[in-house]
């Protein structure tokens, strides 16, 4: 062994900083089994509380990536772009904004993650609709990828297998919350996918895992520099979870409202956000010079059923049950619904976020551990956002359940959630920055 | 479970201070193996980064200290007071101090280690007379400190099992050196062996653990303050480890210099820690009101004998074998030394004491790794130390060895130990400073 553990853990712990080399093998052994859990996770509090710098980050990414195969995409010609967001509360926007991409010509290679805690997957989301397969392999994902123009997988045993296992020891560590090793889990695991670059929604807020804007910033400055160091091109979009997106919170709802927007329909903030984001990727891909006309693409393949033929192709050749798009009565459906009511009168001024998404947990719609289990008809309707004028007795939001056991506690949480006040608040920001 | 590990590891983290109960909780349970290595060291590193104020400290040292048994002692009427040291180079200050505080009338109760990297353990040098037996069981532990005045065993799976733990896993996750975690482990394990009180030997310089005075300082305070929130008294002596102590380091070497020392002879810089640590050890015991006395009475010890009448008792009642104290020829020889001489003339001004332990371990007098085995033949003779005059060609050391495959490494390392100027250095100052 050409480095001792010992010495990179005591390294990292007097604050010195990493050569390639270094990290290069801490990681490779890791990845073999080469270097016990123990010893990890005390490099990783290390690293948490001494920091890594740019540099560290990028051999640390650049480690990660290169522990598992890098799929090749050269079959495909087209621009490959992606889309990767911090994950928040309402967030389907991957299912609206691929296909749109997708059917203006750029291939839209996405792995995605499954939720857990107050945050959704996307994963999850595609399985409501019946018989839909994200386990494809890599080989079947390229195939898709080129004949639908967009493909959605979950994490491969084979792609950045380092972070696999550093992000299962991270969550139970304490060591996740960290700007340099969240950069080198997300960038890892979207350049082994194949894409040429990537633009990145980096969720910020209440209902986001980064809470400041200050926090958002950093991961986003870090992403880039990262990606830069690593030949990529990242721009990345920080955008508002302080409400939920949208107007709904669980798994077929989501699909649902995702069909209401790829049908030219759909809440005004989703929507917007879906434009900004393609908007961006067809800049990424060279198909237009200013995001204006980017967004105005995006616009027209929604309006026009492409974006909609798109997904359902998607749905069909991942063995998913097209009528269930075609007619979303088809998708599961919770037994029962009950309102949640304001009980006082005044302006909806803000809307603690992370509550909303456990209280969607406490009704079946996610995990609290890794091994839950969900149940993808159930969820919360956002009937009341931020701005809006509520009376008492005015229904807020709407939980659909199938079992009661979650409901008051949900309720709670809910009542918790709504701020009100005598004034009405100043508008709703969507979207704080766009760094390119 | 009243917490969830990953909140503890998080709190301190973040730099919160834990609550005695989440100590307890964390500290029994990982004992138990209710918690997993990779979580402790997370939470090792926290702590090692953002610290342990003094109440944690004392949390800790209780609940390290309460993870097994505590030796009952009561059967013995006499002051019961022991003496322990942090450790360093040519330290066989034990085996002669022990026996004289015992001949005064004090009961003292000695747990002991071993040797590691270039620090030497009693528990070796006492295994180089042949058949003695460090592995007494607790009642006999009792028996032989009643009948002889004091004992010396190992660290038993009984007592403080927390700390046996905990050790193993600092050792290889660098959090060895923290001065909580160092207070915690020590007194756990010393008011584990049921002591009223304890004189600790705080070594500090080159060949110690603490290499400044500063760090030392800040040690003993821990130690003291801990010390009287448990209801204990201890002392703290700083002692110089800028350079070797006494003449010789290695097993029976060290035995046979002790053996001096109990016939009333020894070099000065031993006798003298030996008299100030027993003097402070009588006055713990109330025999004495003041240190001065308290120094000559165990000087009288080793010039009557008696010291040396209570070791002897001691190696029989522990199965060792009494001739090879009487007469030290019996004791391990090496079969071949060699000289290392000066290559220049000058004063000894300093020597890197840390090295001359490493020469030794190199030449069979140490452990590289805890499953080494030692050679207790082998080892150094320290004959010149700071303030020396030497002449290029003057012998500095010999190495006593039985294989040569080390010797030359050893010989560099000597070179590289050995500082020389033109002008005599000031006096050698031993003891730095007592806290009482």
């Amino acid at each position: 062994m050409p480095y001792r553990p010992y010495d990179i853990i005591t390294a990292k712990r007097d604050g010195r900083a990493h050569s390639r080399d270094e990290i290069a093998y801490f990681i490779t052994e890791y990845t073999k089994g080469g270097i016990p859990d123990y010893q990890v996770s005390a490099w990783l509090m290390a690293c948490f509380l001494n920091g890594l710098n740019e540099e560290e980050t990028y051999y640390l990414t650049d480690a990660m990536l290169h522990s598992g195969s890098i799929i090749d995409l050269s079959s495909i010609e087209k621009p490959k772009v992606d889309k990767h967001s911090t994950g928040g509360v309402g967030d389907k926007v991957s299912l609206i904004l691929a296909p749109a991409v997708a059917a203006n010509g750029v291939a839209v290679p996405m792995t995605s993650g499954r939720g857990l805690g107050f945050s959704g997957g996307t994963l999850d989301k595609l399985e409501s609709i019946p018989g839909f397969n994200v386990n494809l392999s890599e080989d079947e994902f390229v195939r898709v990828l080129d004949e639908v123009g967009y493909a959605m997988i979950g994490q491969t045993e084979t792609l950045a297998p380092a972070d696999k296992k550093l992000y299962a020891l991270r969550d139970v560590t304490g060591t996740v919350e960290n700007t340099a090793l969240i950069t080198a889990s997300i960038l890892s695991k979207k350049i082994a996918e194949g894409a040429d670059s990537v633009v990145m929604d980096v969720k910020s807020g209440s209902g986001a895992f980064m809470k400041s804007l200050e926090q958002s910033r950093k991961l986003a400055r870090s992403l880039m520099k990262t990606a830069d160091l690593l030949g990529k091109r990242v721009s990345c979009i920080i955008s508002s979870m302080d409400q939920p997106l949208g107007r709904t919170v669980g798994h077929s709802l989501e699909v649902i409202e995702s069909v209401e927007c790829l049908r030219g329909g759909g809440p005004e903030d989703l929507v917007d956000l879906v434009t900004l984001l393609g908007g961006h990727m067809l800049m990424h891909a060279r198909l237009v010079d200013d995001v204006e006309t980017g967004r105005e693409k995006i616009r027209n393949k929604l309006n026009s059923g492409e974006a909609l033929e798109r997904f359902l192709h998607s749905v069909r050749r991942q063995a998913g049950d097209v009528r269930a798009i075609e007619d979303t009565r088809k998708l599961p459906h919770a037994r029962f619904s009950e309102e949640v009511s304001a009980d006082r009168d005044g302006y909806v001024c803000a809307i603690n976020t992370e509550l909303i998404g456990t209280a969607a947990t406490f009704i079946g719609a996610g995990r609290f551990k890794k091994e839950d289990s969900i149940d993808p008809a159930t969820g919360i309707t956002v009937l009341r956002k931020i701005g809006d004028r509520v009376e008492t007795g005015d229904s807020l939001v709407t939980l659909h359940y199938n079992n009661a056991d979650g409901v008051e506690k949900a309720a709670a949480l809910i009542h918790e959630a709504y701020e009100t006040g005598e004034k009405k608040p100043v508008q709703f920001q969507l979207v704080h920055e766009v760094l390119d």
